[in-house]
């Protein structure tokens, strides 16, 4: 089976294809994506965005089209970046410029707890036929850790682990992570064998 | 940095040589392991059991040795098989027939919770040097899944993966799992760099 999905993040892009390619299923980015206009992301909570997206993109793919909202909510931060955290240093901003936003509004706090959160959201011509959710619950480190992953996962300490998602493989961290689950739960939702 | 190890578990052995891949640590089998008599595991704990064999095994041996004592912990069986759980369908019983008395004695029964507990001891001519746990927890699965690891893997449902740990990958079971943590622990302990 051929999902189309529509995401400009190459690490994102690198997971789905890393799922995929343990199942019976083959996602390919919607031709057009590079050439559209960028979707809004104007949303208030991922769920909100990751539907903007899935309903604006797939009205340009053949068949269903999937979208991706996620970032990171840091609890002593009131959740945020959250639905901000790509562009918590500015608009385009860095995987690196984000990170070192992050420990300096978090020097000196003790309270590091943070999770990933992911939703996905499932379109066909337009309509959102579902969406999919997945957390993960961690602690932000004081200094990055490790070169895998993107983001913030260098930051992001997972205590089954032992480790950051930057210092575990790719393979273990989808196993685990807010994106592998959500990306699991859609291909549960579409049928058995995928 | 080597460091014996005393086990007659195929499974184990591959574990502990799995993670030394990763790290600047040698794990050997103590030369003298299958000429000795077997040490008896009399105690009423993992921690007990280790404690005994690290001891024993480590008189025999030049410098460190570990031994790893681990097993399955049933809420519904009021911790059990828990120590007996290489033994629970009798002495030298097979995985497989291990596997099936616990699915007999959960029949009809609603609370799958288990966790995985693993105590390493490390040892020096005979004295204990320090313990090491791990502990990681579960569902009980009606039927086993997978073909990976050994023991009660197969039944051993672990939600962050969405799967058992026989159909997870060796090395994301050794990065959540009890005897991961516990080694893990061990060469923190033993000093940075391992």
């Amino acid at each position: 089976m051929t999902l189309h999905c529509a995401t400009g993040n190459a690490g994102k892009l690198r997971e789905f294809h890393a799922l995929a390619a343990n199942r019976n299923v083959n996602f390919e980015m919607l031709p057009e994506f590079s050439r559209l206009p960028p979707c809004e992301e104007t949303g208030a909570t991922f769920e909100q965005n990751a539907v903007l997206k899935a309903g604006y993109y797939s009205l340009h793919a053949s068949g269903l089209l999937f979208a991706d909202d996620s970032g990171l909510e840091v609890e002593a931060l009131g959740g945020g970046p959250g639905v901000r955290s790509a562009r918590f240093a500015g608009p385009r901003a860095s995987d690196e410029a984000n990170n070192r936003l992050l420990l300096e509004r978090l020097r000196g706090v003790s309270d590091r707890r943070a999770r990933f959160v992911c939703v996905i959201a499932l379109a066909r011509a337009g309509k959102v036929v579902r969406t999919f959710h997945g957390a993960v619950e961690g602690f932000i480190l004081d200094e990055p850790r490790g070169a895998n992953g993107f983001g913030y996962d260098p930051l992001f300490f997972y205590a089954p682990f032992g480790c950051s998602f930057g210092e575990a493989s790719p393979e273990c961290k989808l196993a685990v992570s807010h994106r592998g689950q959500a990306l699991r739960a859609m291909l549960d939702f579409l049928g058995p064998g995928l």
